[in-house]
């Protein structure tokens, strides 16, 4: 159920409409639209009677969402969602640079990577402290140490940083440091995890899992929403199929299907969606093409002896090459960088 | 690494090797054999020097572990591993049916079900107390109350239980209440749980993945036995691809494909892997014979009223009969059960 | 639409039916059952009204078919159908085990395979003349020769054949020198092939596609019995997914979703369907539980000399075993075999 | 083995080369390059030595090619090919654009649709003759009558007209009414229709399998090269997933892989990769920026009276801007259009 309030409700209406909604034992969501408010409603099991909220002052009408996932459909919210990371916003106009390591191994590393990224226009900078590794003999990330790098880097270089919460533990000490927290394809139906970022302080990344349909993926990034943290971006990163020519198959097409269904940013990650180095320049221009917020890219100045993901990440230089090309893409598509 | 000590080894010998590993930074994990103990090694970023071990009394030999999975590998434990749940063992040569609704939904439902299926020979009991929802509006459990409806079943009907953990609150719940805790398909790469269970005092039964490759499914039970927990079986539930038939495809191959790799019971889950009520019998009598040490079954008295996956809730008459074909299966295949 | 017929209809009312239908421009398909006679029409492109039959004498009901596969729906006939091949009835009481080498090699190598598995209880004999092989540089097949090479292990063991024909050229020569033709998954949506299938003079066995839908694959046997061939008897043999501890992941849980939807029998293909000898056995003990009427498996006497496929192919000592073994499980879910 | 001529080896010494293949019993392909002369070598089963070339007039080296297909790789030939189609260049610098409806349906139709495409800018036509059709009682196509209409639309607009063939039947037809023939992706591996295709005087469109991997698909090209026709373009029209948001997913990074390994060009589909109206154009900019040298896509003045795939065409007016965005991005990859 959603309310629509009138252009002109004042706060009071508001509060009456939010205060009926807790006395029935549910929960409001109050979503600022262009022109009006909206009250989203979540907690019932079961239809409510418009007739609840049809009279109340200054209530426009009251309109039941058909769609599984509620807070984050456009039913609920027409307009784009634009989430400010670090004052950065994203899902507006501008699009939006990701660059970084797979993971934070040093400050020097960090630095030096963040250095050339910032020069040639990344956004935010990306590093893993806490990396989920498919055997428990490989290298974990530093933790909070590589918090405290990024935390770092923020200052001397101006970029916000995203990084990866894996539990709730995790998630307190990158809301402390950080600037949004990326919830990995793996936990991305993670439940508990997801719940946590919705208390969670920052906005939140949210990957697609290796094997999640459309409505998986807005359900997982609705379990956030729902728990009141609004400030929510997706990001397609592949899927699993037969196909060996990459890592992952990156399905493009998601991008103007979460556009069509929802009001939240989508960026395209083509590091992990092909995993090698050679594809992600042209991926990067297809997702721009195809009407993505932004890409997330990994950035090494020396792949070879990276810790983690070293096949996939690109050199500075062809990070610079990226970034020109996404300015170019962008002006086709309305859009804008650099 | 693996440190293979001679046949009448004396505890003292055993203790000074697991020394020397704790004095080179590594940890040790004693694993018994039919004939002589084995030590493995985990820890080490790069292969040990074996003369590091060779010539300390009571060693025979120091081993190269080639797979990238350790402790759960054949070449670390050549015979079967069984895994006592509650006092029943699984991955021996009896056959084990775990059964009962898919959530726990009230006492008198959990009672009416788990009467019927002990009568019928379920050797534990299943019953979700923490549901993992892709929607956060669906019924997620009952939590703790169910926990203690299922230590009920257990006391009157003398059957084991295994319930689903979801985070590390609900592990230490789980912990208390049941004989072994599940970590789903979900959750089979949520690292930070995987190691929780590590540290669980109960044996855990993980299910594979949705897109779990063999690899990553061992490498999981790797991170919990990692951590010193060696109480580990496995399930095969099913995996998502383009087919439409049933909600999952049950991936029978696995089964011998984990035997002839890992020293660890693996079961199946025809609920899961077929999502339709009349797929369960079959390919419950296909589990069996392709060598499964037992099935995980749901089970309602009343599938049209279950809150959660009704349509593959199997009745509890049907149960007599999977049960009774499970044994004459069984028995085909040097096995036995009832 | 169904015609179906009252229980003492005369060959009169049938032929007067059928004219009706001929004479409306569309085909008529006599089918008959245990009790009645049904005729299928086929050729129309809207709903039929009933009204043109239901006063026709000897008629009992016209009912519309629902499921977009008409012929091969249970609707259509309610009864199995049981396919001869060369005396072998395929989809009765009696599992049906085919067995022979990928490739027709030699005389010699057909002779000494052939004479293992007939002592060891096979029903059908197979082999390859033509051979659908990614690479064109890769072995053909022997063609003709080949198929006179099987019409002489037929002659002297007393065993009907299978072979695969790839195109209207090689069909004409299967169906002179064969009981029956395959037609393999490659080409299970070569619709020319399937309607040069449904007018050849012996019955077709039918793969499923790598990536075919359990509706695409009836749809694909009803191409070959709407051209008028009845004797279509269908084969899983694995699908494609990511999973690679085997070559393709079979999909045992077709086998009772075909028996619910279509009277036409199933058999398994474990030898493609896993691509690895060890996995044969254990595969085909769950096909036959799951249900299906018979398997289909490669038998080399030198798996390691085999111009294609050597690694799935087992070895004829392990033939009598699986033939064992199939009479034992055929026994659990009353069948029989040998 | 591939014999790499001197740059500026003459017409006797090239001609003494090919006879010294034929008479070791091989196939010569002699392939023009920028500078210099190469001749493949195909119908060996075993590595050649390269002595019995080495040391003949105008021969500067002998190479052995690493990849399983031959002809259709990098290391035969570096250049890209060049496909020309009724006068239009496929795979130089100018992207090409095929357009039409799925299948013809009349003259009126075809003369309709193609006036509108031409006038926007196509390069080609297409439209389907014979339609391969999952139901045998499905709208097949109009056939010979098609093709007829087919050759009036390229007399009238000055269209090359590009349609699929089936097998060997109309590819013959094919071949004398249109200037290129598509192979579709359920016949990708229809080897005999693929040894019939290498065969034909007129370029073959060769789409991608559902399930095909990159190896598979080049592989499938190398049939039709080895056997004489050198005139092959590629096609990449989603391939078979779980997701469920569009019919196919539409693999986008093959398009670069593909560049890398072969110097065939390569299409890309978004009508059939999407199967959504509102997907094809996002995704065809998506594709140029990818790099492909071109798109397909079906286009219908009337799509909800569309006898096969209405859903997926586009509007006339929507082709025009699509073409309009063609020329945008493809000035960005230094390509063009118009």
């Amino acid at each position: 159920m959603l309310i629509v309030m009138e252009k002109g409700a004042t706060d009071d209406q508001v509060k009456a409409v939010t205060e009926r909604i807790r006395l029935l034992g549910f929960r409001p969501h109050p979503i600022p639209g262009a022109e009006r408010l909206a009250i989203g409603i979540t907690g019932n099991h079961a239809p409510i009677d418009p007739a609840e909220f049809d009279l109340l002052p200054g209530v426009q009408e009251a309109i039941r969402v058909t769609r599984p996932y509620k807070l984050v459909s456009r039913e609920v919210k027409a307009g784009d969602s634009v989430i400010e990371v670090g004052g950065v916003p994203i899902g507006g106009r501008r699009i939006v640079l990701i660059a970084g390591p797979c993971a934070v191994e040093s400050e020097a590393q960090a630095m030096a990577i963040a250095e050339k990224v910032a020069a040639a226009g990344a956004d935010l900078f990306r590093g893993g402290a806490f990396k989920p590794r498919t055997s428990p003999y490989a290298f974990q990330g530093l933790g909070l140490p590589a918090l405290k790098i990024l935390a770092k880097v923020r200052e001397r270089f101006g970029l916000p940083v995203v990084t990866e919460a894996v539990d709730e533990e995790s998630m307190a000490q990158v809301e402390e440091y950080a600037d949004a927290a990326q919830i990995g394809a793996r936990n991305m139906q993670n439940f508990s995890l997801l719940k946590r970022a919705g208390r969670a302080r920052i906005p939140i990344f949210l990957k697609r899992g290796m094997s999640a349909t459309l409505e998986e993926f807005l359900m997982a990034a609705e379990y956030i929403v729902s728990e009141g943290n609004y400030k929510v971006f997706l990001c397609e990163r592949g899927v699993r199929t037969f196909a060996d020519h990459t890592r992952n198959t990156l399905d493009l097409a998601i991008v103007p299907a979460v556009k069509s269904l929802s009001h939240l940013p989508i960026l395209v990650d083509p590091s992990h969606g092909t995993g090698r180095r050679d594809k992600v320049l042209p991926l990067t221009r297809a997702a721009i093409a195809v009407g993505a917020d932004g890409v997330m890219v990994e950035v090494h100045h020396d792949p070879s002896k990276a810790l983690s993901d070293g096949p996939q990440a690109i050199l500075p230089e062809m990070f610079e090459t990226l970034a020109r090309e996404v300015a170019a893409v962008a002006a086709l598509v309305g859009r804008s960088h650099g």
